[in-house]
């Protein structure tokens, strides 16, 4: 039935249906008129706006900010709160909105990423590296979120499975890259702030990087799952700060070598080999990586630790590991095609820990390339690393 | 590598991890010391907080608060207000704080859901009926945001499918549940708000409903996708304000019907029949539902229309609404084993507009169960009814 001849004649119902149906739709009280926030300019400067006669004080702070700076955002006579900053470099930033010292997100802005406990409002500055981010009309692969058996750990735990565009039409066997998130984030880090699934399509629709499975497992031990998705009546409310459990006690990277890959390897069609296995993770993950190929040097021909590093006051981890990167450096060169160490500059606070480990891999004369791009310990550095990283993968 | 034995001998370093990696992961200004909220009392009562020195009024709304009244909430000496509400029926709720006249979530409760534009902070009250919508220790089927190729609307459009615990492992083909959202929602509503997987989850879980997939399909005109997954380079800060179109131009409806369902049956291994066919949804779900199954009375066995109806104004609708149930009424006949209107009671804003609909039903001796609940046009009521109407299907 198609109801557009009849419609079409009649204007005055057509805004009483609209009229009807938002409140039907919320089902709560008429918001006030919209405005626009944020609003880019066509020099990609930045308008924020928020609606707040109320409110003494507003400031904007965000990651394009320098240091997450919050800036005072001026009242005008009809109540709304303006700041107009210059162009950020083009890039994904997040933001939030400071109401009388209370971290909101913008009402005005419906696009909301979460990194663990941390919820703010997206901004996309337009440009080249932000296009690569971008959900663009190219093919795109299907994002799943999966609740596998951790014999580890004793319970289900939940990971995203990026499987790229193709792999539900075809019989072949894909390579497969394990993404971890860093300390505080959980299985949707990757996806929601990091844009993984957006920059494989599109850097798999461009002919840069092979057709690949990329695996985001939740690196957090004290939480099978992001906060929507575990049980209420286990833990409901608490936040995701950091477990010290999920950086030091090593079950974690057990589960990843003897539960996760084995899961993948069970119920995909993935090449299983070391060649077609890569390992890349972030801060935290970094760590989960490091302790993995450690452990396992056979396992992966693809490394990338983002951001990470032995603690420097840390004497005894640097005595076992210079042994242990000792025992196992014939395998690692065997095995290990392409190894990378990323940092955010100096200014990432992992900057000298990475050094420093990484003087003991020169000891031992392990070959890898370091990267170093500014941004600090930042998702701004960890996407883009990752847009570089992934092209070398599996060639 | 396992540095528990390491760790454990230092505990200095220990908490010196912790604090530069609580740093690291989120590069922000180091939070407050941390306070709970939502606090659930032993007898369901709950006590919300919101740290708030420099603001002069907080109050809370939510769905659990009569019409989403504001309550005031108070401050105490450290600058926390606080307000403890009598216990909700055990249910799942959504609130925000309105903080000097702004809304925002409540920044201690990582669990935050969305409904097209609206993102509020979660709500469970404990409760048998909460279980139900819990993630609980059962098989979790899949859910996988797909995008698919819409020839009718010439674009990619996404949606978001759950298959069932095995489905992976079987060769079995199952029945599908096509599940419909509200206006101004998306492809995410359903799980988000809805909770359909869990749902689905602990029903089959419990033998009371047959596994089956549920396609959730983004019945937005305007916008291929939610939010944070289309284009900014198209459209990064529209908000899904209820689009016209997506009502009633019969354009959606003709997508279902000749994109999506030839997509799912051709791409999932689903059973190709009527019988295994079933189509709900809510509000302006409710009308694609009815509009879709009008123009193919053949296709579906199991229908159920919550919280919607025809415009009872709009005597044209009527009209052709009751010259085409008349045409059809035999092949309805033929192919629907269950027909199901749910209205969330009178105070439900569909309410009239459904009952009216149903006259026009019964003139043509249609068959169909007619269901009522307290709760009004709101998600209670339709997760509640998809609890009641997922266990009738494809028995």
């Amino acid at each position: 039935m198609n109801n557009r001849n009849q419609l079409g004649k009649n204007a005055a119902l057509l805004i009483m249906l609209l009229m009807t149906f938002q409140f039907a739709a919320f089902a709560q009280p008429t918001p006030a008129p919209r405005i626009v926030s944020p609003e880019i300019q066509k020099d990609n400067s930045v308008i924020f706006r928020l609606r707040a006669p109320e409110a003494t004080s507003v400031k904007l702070g965000g990651t394009m900010n320098a240091g997450y700076a919050q800036l005072d955002m001026t009242k005008n006579a009809d109540g709304i709160f303006e700041i107009k900053i210059d162009a950020p470099k083009p890039d994904m930033y997040v933001y939030t909105f400071i109401v009388d010292g209370v971290t909101t997100i913008d009402p005005s802005n419906n696009v909301v990423v979460r990194d663990g406990s941390h919820i703010e409002s997206r901004l996309m500055i337009p440009g080249k590296l932000t296009d690569l981010f971008d959900s663009q009309d190219v093919p795109h692969g299907n994002v799943t979120a999966v609740w596998y058996p951790s014999p580890v750990f004793g319970v289900s735990r939940r990971m995203v499975i990026y499987t790229p565009p193709g792999y539900g039409q075809s019989s072949k066997s894909y390579p497969v890259l394990y993404l971890l998130h860093g300390g505080g984030g959980d299985e949707e880090a990757w996806t929601s702030r990091g844009r993984a699934n957006y920059i494989l399509d599109n850097l798999i629709a461009q002919g840069k990087a092979e057709p690949m499975i990329v695996v985001m497992p939740n690196g957090s031990i004290g939480h099978p799952a992001a906060p929507n998705e575990r049980s209420y009546s286990a833990d409901t409310q608490t936040t995701n700060v950091l477990d010290f459990n999920s950086m030091n006690s090593g079950k974690y990277e057990e589960s990843l070598a003897n539960d996760i890959i084995p899961f993948i390897e069970k119920n995909y069609r993935v090449i299983k080999d070391a060649d077609h296995r890569a390992l890349a993770g972030l801060s935290m993950g970094g760590l989960h990586v490091t302790n993995t190929f450690m452990a396992n040097p056979d396992m992966f021909a693809y490394i990338n630790v983002m951001s990470s590093g032995w603690f420097t006051n840390n004497k005894e981890l640097y005595e076992s590991g210079d042994k242990r990167l000792g025992e196992i450096a014939p395998t690692l060169e065997k095995t290990v095609k392409y190894m990378r160490f990323t940092q955010g500059g100096p200014e990432d606070i992992a900057y000298n820990n990475g050094k420093a480990m990484l003087e003991v891999f020169d000891k031992h004369n392990i070959e890898y390339e370091f990267s170093e791009m500014p941004g600090g310990h930042s998702w701004n550095v960890w996407r883009n690393d990752l847009k570089d990283f992934a092209p070398a993968l599996f060639k």
